[in-house]
Parts: C-alpha cells; structure tokens; sequence
C-alpha cells in the first residue's frame, strides 16, 4: 500500500481537457440524507430526503471532485434551509470552481391533520421538492413542488347514474417559482381544498360519513382539479411561475387520467 | 490480448471449497427478456418477462456458472411453456450439477375485454407470476399467480352516508398451487367476477354507467374479496394451495387497507 | 338499469367552461400495451409499452373524453410506427378537437448481441422511449430516447491505485431529434463503443476475460462518457437536439456520479 | 349533513359474518411514520418509516376497524422500542380483538462512517426492517433486517485477466431472528467487514486507493458473500434463524448475480 509515501497522488480530474466541450451538470445523485426543516405552525421536523447536487463544468477540466460535494452538503447539514439555499450554492461554486451550481432535494413532509368531525388526529406525509440553483450571474432561483393526495369524485359518473358515483386517490402535483416564501402547508392546504374532499390518515365513522358526503358534493374532474387551482394561484401576487398537474388514480380503468397546466406571469 | 494462447483459461468456479456450507439457491435475477404464452381463447401472446433462476449449491463447489442459465434459457425460448418447465429445470439440474433447480417469472399479460354495455373492445393487462421449482427427487412444484385491479366499494361508507359511498382501485393477487393446469385467464375471471365492479381500458358513457351502480349494489370490504375469493378456490378441487391478497388503494386515505388468506387443501 | 331508456345520457365533458382556463395537457398516463416495433437487421419485434396520451384543451370546454384516447389507439395499433406517429396524432387532434396532440411510448427493446470472442448470442434489453407531438400548426416533432448500460472503469482508480480500478454498470441515456430517422439501434451501439466496455448478457470465460481488460484500458469519467458521445452526436448533421446523460452506479458509494451535456444545433 | 342527529352511525364491521372464513391477515399497509430510533453509540436517530400492521380476523367478524391501527400506532409513537415491540402488538390484541398482531417497519438508518485512510467523516444510509408478531399464545417473534451495499470484485476476472478485474455494487442482506437483541449497527459491520470492501459516501483520493486495492486484493464471488456471512453466523449464539442474501449488481451484464442461505439453529 502506497499510503505514507511521499509522492503525492496524481489529481486527475483537475488535468486540461481537449475536448472543447462544456458540461451542462456534472455531480451526484440519490444520496439519502436525514435533513430538519423549519415548519409553519410547530417547532423543526426531522425527516430523511434524496438529495442530487450538480455544477456545471468548464471545457477546460477534465473532471470535477466528487468527494467535494457530500463535503460541502456535511457542512451546511445543520443550518440547512429549503428556503435559501444560497450559501450552499455560492459554497458548491467556490469550491468547485463553477459557473452555476444546483441542489435538489426530496423528502416526505409530515403534517398532524384533524379529522374533519371527530377532530382526531392523524399524520399525513406529503412527498415534497426542492430544486435551487445559483447562475453564472449569482442569480438565485429556487422550485418548490408538493405532492398531495385527495379524493376526486366523477361528476359525469354522478351525473349519469341513479345512485353512486366512481371516485379515486389523486395525486395532485404543483411547482412553483415565488417572490418571496410560500409555506409547503400553506400550498398543501390550497390543493387539499380544491379535491372534492381532502385525505386523512386517521377517520373515525362520523368522519368517513363526512368525508363520503363532501365528495359527493364536490364533484371534479382532473380538469377541474388543475383548472381550479390555476385559478388560486393566479390571484397570488408572489407565485411567478407554476405548474399544476392531477393524476388520478381511476378506480374504473387500470390507467390513470391526468391534466397539467403550466402558467408563467406576464 | 491473451485470446488465441494455448493456455487454457482456468475454471476458479469448479474449484474446491473448504467451507463446508451450502448454498440454498446461487443463480441470475432481473434478466428481462421476450416471451411467447399460449391463451386460453387465441393463439400464443409475445409478451416480455423478467427472469430469475437460480440452482442449490452443493457445499465442495466453489461457484456455480452464471453464464450456463442465460444458455439454457435461450436454449428453451422457443418452446417455452409456463404450465410445464420441467424439461427446462431438468437441464438447469443437470448442467449446472444442481440437486434442485428453480424458475420465476413475471409479465404482463393481456386480455381484450368487452364493456359491459357496448361491448367496445379494449385490452387490459394483468401481472402475473410464475415460480417452478424440480427439488432433489425431480419432483416438480409450479406456483401461478395474478394481479387483478378491481373496484371495491365501502359496505360502511354506503351504509352511514345520505348518499354517495368512497370507492377505489384495488389490486387483489392470487397466487396457487394445482394438480392440473389452470388458465390464467380462469383464474382472472373468477377475481374480476368478485370486485364491486370488474375494471376495463376503454367505457363509454353507457358502460361507465353500468359500473358506478354495479358498484354500489355490490359494496365489499377488503375482508370481503378475500373471503368471496377463498369460497370460490375451496370448491374448486384442482386447487391443492392459494394465498389471496387484496390490497385497497384507499381514495380517503393515502395509506392502504390490506388482507390476506392463505389456506392448504387438508 | 337505466340503460334502454330513450333518454340519452348527458355529455358533461362537451358542455361550456366559464373560468376561461386553457389546459396545457390532458388525457391518460400509465396504459399498458403491446406493440410491434420495425427492426434494422431483422423483421418486425413484439414489445410491451407504457403509454401516456394528451391533448390541450380550449377554454371553452369543460372536459375531454377520456375513452377516445384508448380507441384511437386501438384503432392505429396494427400499423404503430414509431419514427412516423403524424397519422395518430392528427386523428386525435380532430377527434378530440384540439390545438395539439401527445403521444409517450416507454418500452424494452431487445437486441441480439454476440459475445465478443466466442461469439456467443444472448438478449439484451433495452429501456427506450419515443415522445411524439403535433402542434396547433400541425408541425410535428418526435423526441427519441435510448437507456444504454455499459461499464464504466474509473481513471482515478486506476492511475492512483498499484494494482486494480473500480468500476460499475452505468446506465447512458440519450435523447435527440432530428431532422431523418435515426435506428434505436445505431444509436445504442454509439453509447456501447464509448464505455470503458460494452456489456452483454451472455459471456464466457474468454469474453470476461476480453471485457475486464477492455474496461482497464479504457477508463472512463463520467464526464468522459458525456463529452466523447457528445463529440460523435455534433458531427451527425441529422441530430438537431440532443441530451446526454450518464448516470454512474458507483461501486464503492451508495449515491451515483452523475454528468448531462444538453445542446441545440445552432 | 346527518352529523348531530340523534341516530349512532351503524358499526358494520362488528355484524356478524356468515361465510365461516377465517383471516390470516388484515390491516393496513404502506403508512409513512416518522420515527425514532435508539442508536449503539449516539443518542436517538430521527428517521422516516413504511409501516404495515396486521391482525388475524376470526370467521365471526364482518370485518376490523382500521382506524384502531392508526390509533394505536398514535399513542404509542413516543415510545416506540424496535427491540421491544410487544406492548404496541398486545394492544392491537386487545383493542381489536384479535388472536394474533403483526407490524412490520422499513426505514433507512444512518451510520456516520470514517473514511479508511483520511478519516473523514461521511453518513450511510442502510434500508433496515423489523417484523414482530405475537401470537395466539402471547410468544413474540421479531425478525430484523438490514441490506447493507458493499463493493464485490470478481476472483475468476481477476484470476484470467492479466490486469483489472470487474466489481461492482452488491446489495447484501440479511435477516435475523434472535435470543437478544442484536444491533443493527453489529450486523451492518459484520457484512461490510466480509465485502471486498466496505463501501462510503465520502473518499478522499488515499482512501480511494485504499478502497481500490482492498477489493483486488479480496476477490469474492456472491457465492462467497453468502457463505462467509453464514460461518459467522453460525458462531454467534444469540442467532436462532437467518437469511443471507446477497444481489451483485453486475457491471458486465444488466441482469444481477444472486445467492441465498437460510438456516435454523437445529
């Protein structure tokens, strides 16, 4: 072993390349990483996410240190902040001798959720995203994304049929650019509200009668699902960009229905 | 490049092995490749499959010959027969000087479904299985199974609701042994004929009709669907042993409601 | 039962929408279906897709109709062509009366490939994907996309280490557009000459002996992988756009090395 | 709304069933639960889990109450033992009536790893599982589990190759049932330490040289994996049953090499 000899291990990565060509990302990928995030109405929550983190790379390097970006994540571990990611960009430049750099990060985002009659309460765990970079210019720009699941009652069933109407888990998906900071509960809750009813962990009878009615008397199709929620966002001066989409887990067909409108501010 | 010299490579895998263990099963897993099946109602069905097989391992071997089930697999594609694989084990035994051998296989299958009201013809698949296994006295065992999406309806909700009831997905497996062949195509029928509803790829207005009050009027719990499939499998004599499953993808709830009988002919 | 009743049923899908919200994408994700894919060297291969369909939807309208989808598919299924899908997606541009029309294909596809020494055959299969669409101009465009694993043998490893290099099954995608069809299959053998060494199914002795020595003399970065292939895409005038991906399955990490080289002809 | 009325909602579930069919298994499965664990040499670990809970169900009940699982999992969340499950399982007994309770957890589990040569620190994560049950006689079982990857070098490239040899990600396996507890950070160590080498998440270039040459210089074949895990196995007396399993995900070919070794203590 070679290990305490004087020569110094040769850096391959930091030799000239000839190629002529940029690397668009360059980095890692599906790294799992116990993170805390700071929560709207309670204390910090620890939850584990997947974190990819990329640079773009000159066409001058033949490489990029790879050891050096779960350093960098080790260090911003603790003051870790999905709403300004910052720090850890312009850290991931640096080091990295980048012109851009990104951080993408998933997790399951915990929430205690009262039934709507009973009041009892019951986890729901919402998969979550975010997705930062910082440019060439050192302009940030950050993604959000939630995902959450609601009822979604047919209205062309409910419509047609002397009684009963088919309805199904949907998984309504929305990612938005932002002025200033939204609440991941705050845009959960906007989406649960447009379901033809929200979703729990926890529901006693009187909760499921609730629950079984509501949907009943909200019915919607995945168009109505994305076009209702559009109309939400629109109205909310920070959201400068977002997508919104509905993928409905059809009790009826083995396929699923699905509706996506993508918006950015004029 | 040493191809081309007189010496031969050496064989490290027929070597000699002191440790005294053996190995309960050495072999391939997730090799996907094109299959051909013979259908109950049509002619023989290309599908794809992944693939695992896999011999004992006597305890003086040091290794098996990984590249000798890729041959023997080839060797047998053209005749392939789920419902008899024996000849196939038989060689893996033998050329892999194995005292037991096995075979597993998972694939789409698929069926062209009529809907229940205008008859419109569309093509549904199911994932089904196949586990074969020839043990030390060239006894053979075959384990079939199925995956069957159904509506499932909520005997509660209807029952506690002014109207309305939550309905959903549900993928309800069967997995049997038997002393003659069955039709996978049987045995998703007998599933289907026991959901709320059957579920189809393709329903117009009429259909879609015909199954939201199908449903209500058949409302089942998980427990339900597997105890109607278990009345049905107990009459049948070819069955010698079933598990079935029914795992419910709650339109309330993002988690599951779940329930498995697994029974022995006595 | 209503149905036989001379009262038609209600289409709530073709009534008037008043939030004045177009929608990006509608119709159905996730439907499973066999395909028949045109081969370069032999004739015609059975396969099974994973197939997603969408349309835009005015303003004006309150929902699509789902059920088309699957029959338009039905009815285009014994002549699919994946490098020319024009006549499905005009037909369901005027049948579902939209601006613009989707189609997603996502499917193994498998190639006969011979050792390189013994010249042994063996299946390899391939993860490919064909994204086709045609716009309110009736401009059509088609996106191909190919998910090639090879070996990948790292260059730092080996330069630093006495003896050995690590080295790991790394999954190359590549997607493009261009201007003439392109062969699934020239592309996927551009990915395999630019790994360390191209990876089969079937090898013997010899064949492992080729593929290890081959892999040690041409270690490859992550980044090498992107640069070389993007190196050949630019000097093919038929590719307009293109995106290249490697994803590295480290064998001495849990997380991936990642590179993406994205670019437009100009 | 019927809420407030005077009549109690009718509890279907308890109504009596007729078809004379006993349950083996019914709950609920796939709720996401954040965690906390007891660690061997820090304190708690916050994680994030997949739970399933089952109880048996006799042939006189209709059906369970699942939001009881819910319930019980609620209350006793801030005590969760993974070693000592047998509270939470005699509850479920009790509250739902039931001869027997199962639980079943998965959760990544994070170790802080030195790197072997600059020590730097870096944390793995490890997908883990406890299954407890207690049965119709109050005897709990608790099986553990823990897949540890690890790097594999192949002894029969290494031996006909006149330089390198492959390697590759292996997914190493096992499950346990024992006397006393055993920690899952024991048995993690005991895997790695039998891999060609351990594997990290952070390697600095000696340790990467280190890493490299380890594995050269202890080829293993997944028959080897399996069988050295077994002897120490075998030694350790507190181990009554397990399972070794070991997934090379080979660099040579897209399919995997796989072994498996299941002994009792006689």
């Amino acid at each position: 072993m070679a290990i305490g000899t004087t020569q110094p291990l040769v850096d391959v990565q930091s030799s000239h390349d000839h190629r002529d060509i940029d690397i668009t990302k360059v980095g890692i990928r599906k790294l799992r990483y116990p993170i805390e995030l700071a929560t709207r109405d309670n204390g910090p929550q620890q939850t584990t996410a997947m974190v990819n983190m990329y640079v773009s790379l000159d066409r001058s390097f033949k490489g990029t240190h790879m050891s050096r970006f779960v350093e960098i994540l080790n260090e911003h571990r603790a003051a870790l902040d999905i709403h300004d990611l910052r720090y850890l960009l312009a850290d991931m430049k640096k080091r990295l001798d980048a012109g851009d750099a990104h951080i993408e990060l998933t997790f399951p985002f915990f929430i205690d959720r009262a039934a709507p009659v009973t009041g009892q309460k019951g986890l729901m765990a919402y998969d979550c995203q975010v997705a930062a970079e910082l440019d060439h210019n050192n302009k940030a720009t950050t993604c959000f994304g939630v995902s959450v699941p609601v009822t979604t009652l047919c209205p062309c069933s409910k419509e047609m049929s002397d009684y009963g109407a088919h309805n199904q888990r949907s998984i309504v998906s929305v990612s938005w650019r932002c002025t200033e900071s939204i609440w991941l509960e705050d845009m959960i809750e906007l989406v649960e509200s447009q379901g033809s009813s929200p979703i729990y962990s926890l529901l006693k009878r009187p909760d499921e009668k609730w629950v079984t009615e509501r949907a009943y008397d909200h019915p919607k199709f995945v168009e109505d699902m994305v076009r209702d929620i559009t109309a939400e966002l629109r109205r909310d001066e920070r959201v400068v960009w977002f997508r919104v989409e509905s993928e409905n887990e059809e009790s009826i067909h083995t396929h699923n229905a699905y509706a996506l409108i993508e918006e950015e501010r004029g």
